[in-house]
């Protein structure tokens, strides 16, 4: 059942139908093709970049020795001196047959890195690589202070404590458990929520993506955000969670630049007092399922609302979509790690279609 | 001169003649082909995991009340609870075409991420794309408490202070400048190594993707590497710098999966009571240049190259290449960025081949 590229085996659709008719005729004889089964990815290029940050100088301090590797030569290391900080690392894959009409910026929410839109924990496809396969050119980045971005001392750099979250915080904060004290150290007594699609079996892989996150560092996370815009060029930005925040604000920065944001359970809004700056952006927010259950969301989701109305009543165009509004129900804040990922994902990429966004 | 794959153009050594000759005849006309305009790369897949770390409890700290983003809803944040440590990232890109016996493990150095073995800080390929469109199964990590892998508190789980280094720490310690106090803020007053093949022009680039270190989580490290080696199955090896000795005590504690070791310019080596565990480990250990100039690395150099001699007097095969008195000269610590990278990765590769680890 293997499918050479570029011969005529018919569309996507039509493959995964006579796949599935002929997996359910030779069950027992072959292995069914999985997702990693898929056809290949033909790339023409792949690389990565740091953008943006700025150098500050730190003095007074005193020269330590230190060795760097047991058994290695001590070297001084005197910490008094110019540091490099609040730059942004970006990975980027641009596929050798391109069908998006911009290169696709993906922006990943708090406590997490890139690694958010890449295989999701439970080891399927990831969003990173769906659109890829569907022709864009994808920008992944790990913003400022976290992932291969780096971090800076705190509190002389960096001005708050960085934040910790426990294993059982992400679980009852983004609606995969039905709220607090929904989270046990045993999976088989954790609370999730009902018909929930978030792959809780590999609840303890996605715990290994968060990593320690600050509250002080908006303002240099856009400025790195506008450094990949100005160096990308016009560009579609898909932001998630905390991003929601930077994406709108970019995009009020660099109306331009931001030639369509697509909101994925954005936790806070642009600037209420630029709306019309968004009014030639296209933009697509999207809301996962469970809001009423969840003591944050409903007050997140409202003021996301408010927002778009009021692009709106500047001349803007905003969808907003409640994925259970529109028959897709069980999702977590996680909507890009979900078993439904793909169905979310060919949502929007419906969207960008009929937006004229692809070629 | 694009070349269309799988269509007769000739090897990739004659392409690079012609597209020379093309350019020299044709300069005026056209923009000469640059790295990213190479063949397309065909993947298979690619994708993400995190491997191995620990759960750690903390107890007998205040709740706090956060709120993460600016107009988002306060949240409590109880710092007790148990923590997700010491895990580690691993991103893969698996070739269509293989030609690798086994997958290449890439480890970076101290102070660094997976980004070392990516896009150069000048901006040519690196050593990751370069194996990869050899046909190598390239797998990527970022080691324990640093970039995507995260970090964990300190001093309560991690056990020592961060190191952050200045923009002038590295210049000075990986013998791109000749020695102490060569670097300076202009670049025009910096003293380079006479003929380095560093890019020092994007030396402020090479800074952005340093990330802060710690000099107590060896073990730590060495277990998130053993588990990924036991997940991803035989393997080779390649390590630099401070993953020199992760390199060689990991195929200590596993020389039936480790089937090459590939060091370059490690700062330290394994475990010398335990030499006879490596002498089924084809070892090639390979040194850049200025070693003599360096008041550090004649003593890491004599090191590696006495724990080379001990494998080999143990029955072990280890080749050890100090790259000028192969002709290759100007390399720094970081080699695989260095002007001359390909010539260098071109040089394990062959070493590869000779060792029967292609197909």
């Amino acid at each position: 059942m293997r499918c050479i590229p570029r011969t005529a085996c018919g569309s996507r659709k039509g493959r995964a139908k006579s796949r599935l008719i002929f997996a359910a005729a030779a069950i027992n004889l072959i292995a069914t093709a999985s997702a990693q089964a898929a056809d290949p990815i033909s790339l023409r290029d792949m690389g990565s970049f740091h953008v943006g940050g700025r150098l500050v100088e730190i003095s007074g301090k005193p020269v330590k020795e230190v060795t760097f590797t047991p058994g290695g030569v001590p070297a001084k290391v005197d910490p008094n001196g110019v540091y490099q900080v609040e730059q942004m690392y970006v990975q980027y894959f641009l596929p050798a047959n391109e069908h998006g009409a911009y290169p696709l910026l993906m922006w990943h929410g708090g406590g997490l890195t890139g690694v958010t839109w890449e295989t999701t924990p439970d080891g399927r496809e990831g969003w990173l690589t769906y659109f890829l396969r569907k022709g864009w050119s994808v920008y992944n980045s790990d913003a400022v202070e976290r992932g291969r971005a780096g971090w800076a001392q705190y509190p002389d750099i960096f001005k708050s404590d960085p934040v910790f979250l426990t294993t059982a915080n992400p679980f009852e904060r983004f609606r995969i458990g039905d709220g607090p004290n929904s989270y046990a150290s045993d999976p088989a007594k954790r609370k999730v929520m009902p018909g929930s699609q978030f792959p809780v079996e590999a609840y303890e892989n996605f715990v290994k993506q968060g990593v320690p996150r600050w509250t002080t560092n908006d303002d240099a996370t856009i400025a790195a955000y506008i450094a990949e815009i100005d160096r990308v060029g016009p560009s579609i930005v898909m932001v998630h969670s905390q991003s929601g925040s930077f994406g709108f604000k970019v995009a009020q920065a660099r109306p331009d630049k931001v030639k369509a944001l697509i909101a994925v359970e954005p936790a806070a809004i642009g600037d209420p007092a630029k709306v019309e700056a968004l009014k030639n952006v296209p933009i697509l927010i999207v809301y996962g399922d469970y809001i009423d259950r969840d003591s944050r969301w409903p007050k997140m989701r409202a003021a996301g609302v408010a927002f778009a109305d009021s692009i709106k009543a500047a001349g803007g165009s905003v969808d907003v979509i409640d994925l259970p509004q529109v028959g897709i129900k069980g999702n977590s804040h996680m909507v890009m790690m979900d078993k439904n990922n793909a169905e979310v994902a060919g949502l929007i990429q419906g969207w960008l279609e009929r937006k004229g966004l692809t070629k």
